[in-house]
């Protein structure tokens, strides 16, 4: 038996598109020779459709996309995911699902029974666990096919209860079918090999593993669909950050021949650089834009991102605006001209002084006899974020945000200013893995001026500002956040590392402080195991300091 | 036996202050004569308390504040909820408990079997649903004590299979306990009573019940405490929206004695004036501010924004700014005067002309030869945007969000113009209840002007403009989004009931395209079943159009 694991790139939503796509890889599957082709979890409506499940409506149209698929498998199988309604009254209104289809219908229904709900995924929000599991036979195998978390209980992960594959090895399956929704996280590639691989170990038999690519807004899927042999060895491994299909012979995947050579695995800037150009990419696409834009301030933060949109949509597409105030140093003017020279974007210039001086004068009255402070600051900041709404306006360009993860989690940056945008790329990447992923860029000559990258960093909002006048050095301020939001380790733990005391109680004090911010950023790329955004859920009116 | 139902407004993650709260309430109530103080679901924390509850620091922090209350417990018993570590490894790390806590110390600990997991709760992601259940004995009494959504399945709900009560009445409980954080909807108040009346009814006992009061960000908890005899009428309700601890003899409600006037139950329009009076007075007080402004456009919008502000806040807290452009109308200026005037808050003028002057300037040469379009209605929205935040930075004044539901709804609205805010006070009002508001907010004479209230909505960005130009009139609007938002009506069902076909696909289009939007908008007061926020949660990047 052959079996093509198609690894897609889906729409939410977009019925007509996904099953087109599915039906099109079925036809040439078959005629490649394939008897059955696996397709990814919620395939049909991709994946994470969120509260869209709640509309009926919605459901009806993952059913009718299904049978016009079911009528397609004539002459070969298919094993789709999506959502189901629940048969029952009692428990959630729908299961997440797969069909197995053959013979132009619905042969089997398979429901999910690990369903996660932390940081996120919101499974039980919707989703019915499966209580009863039964293989699957086609043409004399039997296939034990679950669905994504399915498989991340060997009966040791204190989350889950139940062990879907203790129960479908009694019936002496042949092989594994596992499709996947499994999100990108820089270090999540090396856990799903381990797990998929216990696995096989554990039940000694093959496992044909099929995740889906694409980014869908903040969340990025890398695919990496895997083949095992019994043992848990890699057999073959599908391309990362792009759409492929493959076929194998389950009787060669069992005599553990390896098909294809293993993919160096890159190293996790290598990765987080390919997350962010699919990121941005898919946002556009799916949205049906094409154009950016993005304020360039000479700083390392907007000269990575106008590089990563560069690279995602065509330099062609990408407009850099150049927003310089009289606190622009001239080196900031330079460096950002010398990047838009490397890297061939459009840019323009269009200065801010005297829209800054409009709202002084505007405000005089009110601000008079009044210090300087952080409000002129800010004024400078919301100048350049309407400029670029306006450019964005007048001429469909979307307005990609360049904030970083470091001053994101301090509240560093103005609110309808320079935290403006459609969609973060950078957001999810502290300030030492933005100097990791600028050294990447000019791995094979300057495309980041050097300048850009080795000089103090800035805000330019008062004469000779740094960011180390009001923060730490960012190679000791990402590491308390480090520690305070991915491990949520306590103050007491961090303090115990060695950090000087005060300096914990301030950053941490900052982090939940910004929280008001952060809650009207736009989208975050998600490219770490706990980025802002719908995976870290922090009340804003609280009081829990240090 | 003398119980005390506390009905207290706890502060998330402030410790020291509900720990504080709930020893004065016990010290109270043992002088008054109590056996037992009732406190709500989390009291010690405060709810939600969200993703906090992912830090051990914090679930430490929990556990040495009950017992700091335990000790306290000398002569007197209660029961508060808190956030429990799972003592076995496997489930979830944390129960949803209660502690029934007496002679100074943590007697028996009761856990919530019925995790809600919808709309705005989360309770899956923390919490492990507890198994088992046991009353407690206290003074010769046997107490059935359950949490919350514990009672909300009379074994006929569909999302749970648990039933507690079935449970805990074989022991022959003598009367029920319920400790709930039951946020309010204008609609949740004669749910909660029918549900929980018809407890009583089904097992024959008496019922208190004890929810918090206060509001936490964007949900608003209404108290609203109750006794009801085990026939299930009412013996006694305490105050909606403010704290109340009222104490009640057993053996009195045993005997069905009514022991309070029931409370003549307000309106739905009253109900909602007073939850956005506590939302704006909790979010200020509990972050420590004292100081709003808004921008007042003559508008009914803001007028009504600004009604509330004043009560919330006191009239002298409240600074409304006018922003007027060329195209704002004289009577947008007198209309806007006449609600100062008759508010008595404070109130400058800030005119956009030279700011939207220096904007079109800037961007001339780009624009140069192009029509005016939308780029040129936003800046000036925009413009009012950064000089609101200007004086809120300079000043300390917290920016107030005017946004309606409808136009929140619809994406009639300008991202970092009129859209900025730190919280949106009426984004989950329609616009046909804002003019019901504005009605109710005159009931004793004119506070609104009557202008404001009848002449014909506008955005006033350009000559003329009425939102009647680009959106069908409100009556018309507001039901097609109920249709859809709050009952997840099908396009086609929506049009099933009478409306233009056309006008519900462009409606229900709008909605859906205007999710980029929202994401990046305040938290919003939540006053509906279905609120945009942490309620609805949808993808962004999709294509799900009619």
């Amino acid at each position: 038996m052959k079996i093509a694991l198609a690894q897609l790139n889906y729409h939410i939503g977009n019925f007509e598109f996904n099953t087109q796509k599915i039906i099109q890889t079925l036809t040439e599957q078959k005629a490649a020779g394939a008897d059955l082709v696996v397709f990814a979890e919620l395939s049909i409506c991709g994946y994470p459709p969120r509260d869209f499940l709640e509309y009926p409506e919605f459901i009806a149209l993952c059913k009718q996309a299904a049978l016009e698929i079911a009528e397609a498998c004539e002459g070969i199988a298919c094993i789709v995911g999506v959502p189901e309604l629940n048969p029952v009254i009692e428990g959630k209104d729908l299961y997440n699902a797969a069909y197995f289809m053959a013979d132009g219908e619905i042969k089997q229904v398979i429901r999910k029974a690990l369903l996660p709900t932390y940081d996120v995924f919101d499974e039980y929000r919707y989703f019915e666990p499966a209580h009863e599991f039964k293989c699957v036979d086609y043409k004399g195998y039997k296939i034990a096919v679950t669905i994504c978390e399915d498989l991340w209980n060997l009966g040791d992960n204190p989350l889950y209860k139940a062990c879907p594959m203790d129960e479908l090895i009694k019936e002496e399956p042949d092989f594994m079918v596992n499709i996947a929704a499994s999100p990108f996280a820089y270090n999540h590639d090396e856990q799903r090999i381990v797990i998929l691989s216990q696995n096989c170990h554990k039940y000694q038999i093959p496992l044909f593993y099929v995740n889906q690519v694409g980014a869908h807004t903040e969340l990025i899927f890398d695919g990496g669909s895997l083949v095992f042999d019994k043992a848990g060895d890699i057999v073959s491994e599908l391309k990362y950050f792009e759409e492929d299909v493959q076929i194998f012979d389950v009787g060669q995947v069992k005599s553990s021949i390896v098909l294809s050579e293993n993919q160096e695995r890159p190293s996790d800037t290598a990765q987080v650089h390919q997350a962010l150009v699919l990121g941005v990419r898919d946002y556009f696409q799916k949205l049906g834009f094409k154009k950016a834009i993005l304020g360039l301030s000479g700083g390392i933060d907007s000269a990575l991102v106008c590089a990563l949109a560069c690279e995602a949509l065509g330099a062609e597409n990408v407009m850099a605006v150049l927003l310089p105030s009289k606190y622009s140093s001239d080196h900031s003017v330079k460096d950002a001209l010398d990047l838009v020279k490397n890297i061939g974007c459009k840019h323009t210039t269009l200065p801010i002084a005297q829209v800054a001086a409009a709202f002084e004068e505007t405000l005089a009255q009110e601000f008079e006899g009044l210090a300087p402070s952080l409000a002129e600051e800010n004024i400078q900041a919301r100048s350049r974020g309407v400029l670029l709404m306006a450019m964005s306006n007048k001429f469909g360009y979307v307005l990609l945000n360049t904030s970083n993860k470091s001053e994101s989690a301090v509240g560093y940056g103005t609110l309808y200013g320079d935290m403006c945008g459609a969609i973060s790329v950078i957001g999810d990447c502290y300030k030492t893995q933005v100097f990791q992923l600028a050294r990447y860029i000019n791995r094979n000559g300057e495309i980041i001026p050097e300048n850009t990258i080795v000089k103090p960093p800035s805000a330019e909002l008062r004469p000779d500002q740094k960011d180390s006048d009001s923060l730490p050095e960012y190679d000791i301020l990402d590491k308390i956040l480090f520690e305070y939001i991915e491990l949520k380790k306590s103050s007491k733990e961090i303090i115990e590392q060695g950090f000087d005391v005060d300096l914990v109680k301030k950053v941490l004090n900052l982090v939940n402080n910004a929280e008001f911010k952060r809650y009207q950023t736009p989208p975050i790329l998600r490219v770490s195991p706990k980025a802002f955004g719908m995976g870290r859920r922090m009340p804003i009116v609280g009081k829990y300091l240090f």
